[in-house]
């Protein structure tokens, strides 16, 4: 049996967050969006971390299936991509003019993702899903952006929605919403907006929060990249997350078509802080038009993580062998669930596995179970997608499996 | 006398970048935004920099009056804020919790900026100008945001312009500009739509691009003050490029009002990649409310960084050291041109300074002096404003004002 953890300096230290930081901690990395399970049963903050795990305050273990939401492939302080960062930052990071790695890794990123003939950086996702629908717009010179149900682009007026706080009615009317794998809706919405759409933004599939992850229908892709041909759109796939788990050329180039423009961030430097817009040859003169740039946008030393970490991924095959760790991990927990005569959902891609238990229809039981998980040390979360990490090891998911069974008896 | 320098290697590297970057290098560190001198004087990238210099592809050594556009405020690898970098990378950075290393510095910014009572972390000064203007809009429940002409805000699509590509007229259609220091026209833009205006948001001094920086007229800031206080409208400062180089407390403080929210990124960590969001308390649950986050922005090494830079800045009253570098480097330069019969305007905080010769409105003559001084080791820009670090030393500045000599005389 697996000791229940007690979380007292992460709750006194959360005591002091909340007078000089908004809600304490803001955003998915919050107690409140970052698992929804009780707050007294939460490692609020980070102590350190390594490989496959991170320590709390409190000295608890945790193997984390959230790697940071996304950017840990590799696992902590991975020593190749370590290494080269501290080569760099021996040279070089911010400074007045670029350093040349910056074109080494664009060099790699045309490289290795099939429909990129260049790259743009910047530091978070939703920097590169804004540069890309300005893109769009720039070179259609239309307004409307379809989204499919369930996306999250960044938090940019614009891929936020109407009544959301501070979110004017302006900056949202130009977007269409159609459900995942509805190629009906979707031809319906270009009809009735002929030469209106300016582009089409999507994550490679439905891998939204509080919902079943949902993989695109046979033949959903290849309609959508017709219609965007035929409509003179511009496809845009939004693959910061999923970006590198699925398909080292791209999650588009895995489900056999291609983006006209493709957006990374995450997984592309093992936490380093950087994101890539990559896009084809006939969009370069448009994006080199827009008005588009930030501080510390071509720092060096997140360019050099980037190349060690794509290449890395590249020499060990990450999508396999992320895929083979997350099938393994998805069997045992079904198991574990039967078990128990639970039915425990688990979809989407392997290596970015969402957890639902089924008749749960409040998610009540499901939050508590995450919760039980959490206090024995494995780190899951309760209505996202959770990633997998090369660090993580068969005896990790044996040890998480064990965790999840204590788990499920002590609901 | 000092050489001329070559930039062969430059020129080799920007040609390959040409063909998988979007203008080879984009936005403010590129060729053409960056110094508007001709594309083969200029040093394209960095090779390696330390303390006051930066290094280029073809081993020429420069003076950097840029600081990475700002961030440099110790000068490249201060030892004090990347031993603390170093310690906190040995533990963790990027990470599914944050580091309570993130309360520690929210405690430090509450405690330094005069009119913070909460601090919110992000990655680019873009992110927090957009967050505030979203906490003012949340607040107020208004739309309308004055801007003063010749602003600069970040690339965010309610920040760019009209006729700007990718920028919808929707996007920017509750935007009201009025010109620097004119308080009628701000007094009449308030009675024009009362009960309508959510912010003002400025930066402390009107440091724009392509003109002499203005200070605030007596009394100005006051008078704006009051204006937001009796209107119930949010008072936005962007510190962004100017904050810690006038006050630690804030540019604000320098000036002799509270802001209600102020914006810091470039100089708060040295490079390091970090922005921050201080409000008052009135403001702290609208912020709160607002649907905000990215990847890495919890990034626990930025923080230590930017601990030990806040920390070391006040130590050695950077505001005053910077300020007296700034004066004599400005005494110095205005009588390099008087000797060759110009009139060399400097403008703005001294460890600000903008630089324009006077009777020259083609501005021909000043492009040509500022790349004759680029291509002798002294690097300014054209039209925008330069940034002064502590690294940089009195035979520095001696050496500067040899170049700008040299440079006078080859004009």
């Amino acid at each position: 049996m697996h000791p229940v953890y007690r979380f007292d300096k992460s709750m006194e230290t959360l005591k002091r967050a909340m007078k000089v930081i908004p809600a304490g901690i803001y955003g998915h990395l919050g107690p409140v969006e970052g698992a929804h399970i009780p707050i007294d049963a939460f490692p609020k903050y980070c102590s350190r971390a390594d490989g496959a795990y991170f320590w709390d305050l409190d000295g608890n273990r945790f193997i984390d299936y959230m790697c940071a939401y996304g950017p840990i492939i590799l696992g902590y302080h991975d020593p190749d991509v370590d290494e080269a960062a501290a080569r760099q930052r021996a040279l070089a990071d911010c400074t007045t003019a670029p350093s040349d790695i910056m074109v080494d890794f664009a060099e790699l990123m045309v490289d290795t993702v099939a429909s990129a003939d260049w790259a743009f950086f910047a530091k978070n996702g939703n920097d590169v899903t804004s540069l890309a629908v300005l893109t769009a717009r720039a070179y259609t010179h239309r307004k409307k952006i379809v989204f499919f149900n369930g996306y999250y682009h960044g938090v940019s007026p614009w891929a936020q929605k109407l009544g959301y706080s501070g979110i004017l009615e302006e900056e949202v009317a130009n977007n269409i919403y159609v459900g995942w794998n509805d190629l009906e809706g979707l031809e319906r919405v270009f009809q009735e907006n002929k030469g209106q759409i300016a582009g089409v933004i999507a994550q490679p599939y439905m891998h939204g929060n509080l919902a079943d992850n949902q993989m695109p229908a046979p033949g959903f892709w290849q309609r959508v990249r017709k219609l965007c041909t035929d409509n003179s759109t511009v496809l845009i796939v939004d693959d910061v997350r999923a970006g590198f788990r699925l398909d080292m050329a791209g999650s588009d180039h895995y489900f056999g078509f291609e983006a006209d423009l493709i957006c990374f961030c995450k997984a592309i430097a093992n936490g380093y802080n950087v994101s890539c817009l990559c896009g084809k040859d006939f969009l370069k003169t448009a994006v080199s038009g827009i008005n588009y740039t930030g501080s510390y946008w071509m720092s060096a030393v997140p360019f050099a993580a980037g190349i060690a970490c794509i290449q890395k991924l590249k020499r060990i095959d990450a999508p396999k062998l992320l895929n083979a760790k997350g099938q393994q991990l998805k069997a045992g927990l079904i198991a574990a669930a039967a078990k128990h005569d639970l039915d425990l959902r688990v979809t989407g891609a392997p290596s970015l596995f969402y957890l639902r238990l089924a008749d749960d229809p409040s998610f009540m039981l499901h939050q508590r179970w995450i919760a039980e998980c959490v206090k024995r040390g494995v780190f899951f979360t309760s209505h996202h997608n959770h990633f997998i990490n090369a660090a993580l090891s068969d005896a990790d998911i044996a040890e998480t499996l064990e965790i999840a069974d204590e788990a499920f008896a002590a609901l």
